[in-house]
């Protein structure tokens, strides 16, 4: 394909005729957004995983893909800090494919959603005529928790950028089994003001690429203050895996120096929330290498496409 | 597979956890409802259809691919009579997939949302690794329209039993250009009690037994009064042809035998609305054929598994 993703999406933002009185959320955030009667909304996201692409039925459960593509959506619904409410799974299936089998799918998808009383609601079962790869979606809505969803388009100049757990190397075996930080995201929310959040599914330099250009910013992160997973030290360079692997599904987010004092007072849970830089006014993402040198930093994450 | 869709879709639902006062329509109708804050209330479908399967992209256009996959969900509404809203698409694309491509794709999509001011609001843009074939899946959010969302489940004895339009044929053609009954179905809706509906998608026969079976009654069909298209009429046996194909997409419903009457007296569409037959209180589904003898009817419409 001759466009990246992000320039797909941007076009198919620009083609939208949605208002935004009655979808305050459209196109190239983590979830959309539809305000309804009465002034409730709710959130929506839709993901597709792919045998061979994004699981491989050779050395992955049944039940861990049914995990994954839940867990997945569950992780969009934690960019925004919103609450899951109920998801849709459609799945085209392997001529072969017996009933024992969309069985064991069925408990993965159960197991990641009952753990954040997000009820499967409905679905469709359709099937190849061959034995073409497995294909899950999940569509998930969501509402907004105590405060409003969170953008990737609100950071501000000064802010200070954090990221959740440890980054890279999740393909090593974290990338079916991640815990999508649904409840932390409501928390961080409810304890102080976030001016951005997105969860990182295609590589810190990708998403943080995201939030910058969607809030018309840039950033200067410091390589030193990257907490790289164990997986990610295992490899030739554990910083390139930290920045680029993807499917980490850890947050990333923005917020003002005090907001961030305050949350690391309060902050008791025991997952780490790091400081790695800051945003600035410029248009550019810079790294600070440990001897001092500042590199511009490009997307080097998963293109979808 | 061992199970047929109905089947597996019942023991799906009996997994559910989802209590009733927060989803008041579950698992195995065609959408489910979703009871927001303040009252509000949403409706959610999704759709899976494959290259091979429900379109042959060597017969039919991108742009008609995009249009039926939305087209899909909005009968999915229109079986509810409810108001589309907003839709998210995901794709799967084969490797040599092109942003034009792409965008013919959309251009189908928005074609079959401007009709009934359904916004695109999201979606999920991915890549086979080789050329498998081209998937598409649609999750479609609706509103009550005037009335509560019409169930399968509500089909009384003593009802009449109608179908819109005309049976049969649909792959020469209709099934990529048909209209869903949308507006149709709001304005039965409002006009008069409907007690069961669906739209016909895998045949009259199969999506009969689906109201009865939910409703726990059965019915009796009159062959004469089945409305035959002229697609179906060019088949060897038309009457199974109109039975059994599917994907007409028109609406099967039914209502009591005074609601009916006024039906008749005040609609004014051209769409043509026919009677088929009569709900009673056994649990069989039976034709009564030319020569008045009565036959038992099996569902023969397309299983998805």
């Amino acid at each position: 394909m001759s466009a990246n993703e992000d320039k797909i999406t941007a076009w198919f933002a620009s083609q939208s005729k949605a208002p935004e009185e009655l979808f305050p959320i459209g196109i190239g955030d983590d979830m959309a957004q539809v305000t309804l009667a009465e002034g409730a909304s709710v959130l929506i996201t839709t993901d597709m995983l792919l045998d061979g692409v994004h699981f491989d039925l050779g050395r992955a459960s049944l039940q861990q893909v049914g995990y994954k593509a839940m867990a997945a959506s569950l992780s969009d619904c934690a960019a925004m800090a919103t609450v899951p409410v109920a998801a849709v799974v459609s799945v085209a299936l392997g001529k072969g494919f017996s009933s024992e089998e969309l069985k064991k799918l069925h408990a993965g998808i159960t197991r990641a959603a009952d753990i954040y009383h997000c009820h499967l609601i409905g679905g469709d079962i359709t099937s190849w005529k061959g034995d073409e790869p497995l294909v899950i979606n999940v569509s998930m809505l969501s509402r907004p928790g105590a405060c409003e969803p969170v953008k990737r388009s609100g950071a501000k100049a000064g802010d200070v950028i954090c990221v959740t757990g440890t980054l890279g190397g999740s393909l090593e075996g974290k990338h079916l089994e991640f815990v999508p930080r649904v409840n932390e995201a409501i928390q961080i929310a409810t304890m102080v003001k976030i001016n951005a959040m997105i969860d990182i599914s295609d590589g810190l330099s990708t998403d943080l690429n995201r939030i910058c250009s969607q809030s018309g910013v840039g950033a200067l992160i410091m390589q030193n203050a990257i907490p790289i997973s164990d997986a990610a030290k295992q490899k030739d360079d554990p910083v390139s895996a930290a920045m680029n692997d993807g499917e980490d599904f850890e947050l990333l987010f923005t917020l003002a120096p005090a907001e961030y004092e305050k949350l690391v007072e309060q902050w008791k849970l025991p997952l780490a929330i790091t400081k790695i830089g800051t945003i600035d006014e410029t248009n550019k993402i810079k790294m600070m290498r440990p001897d001092s040198q500042v590199e511009e930093l490009k997307p080097g994450g998963y293109d979808h496409l």
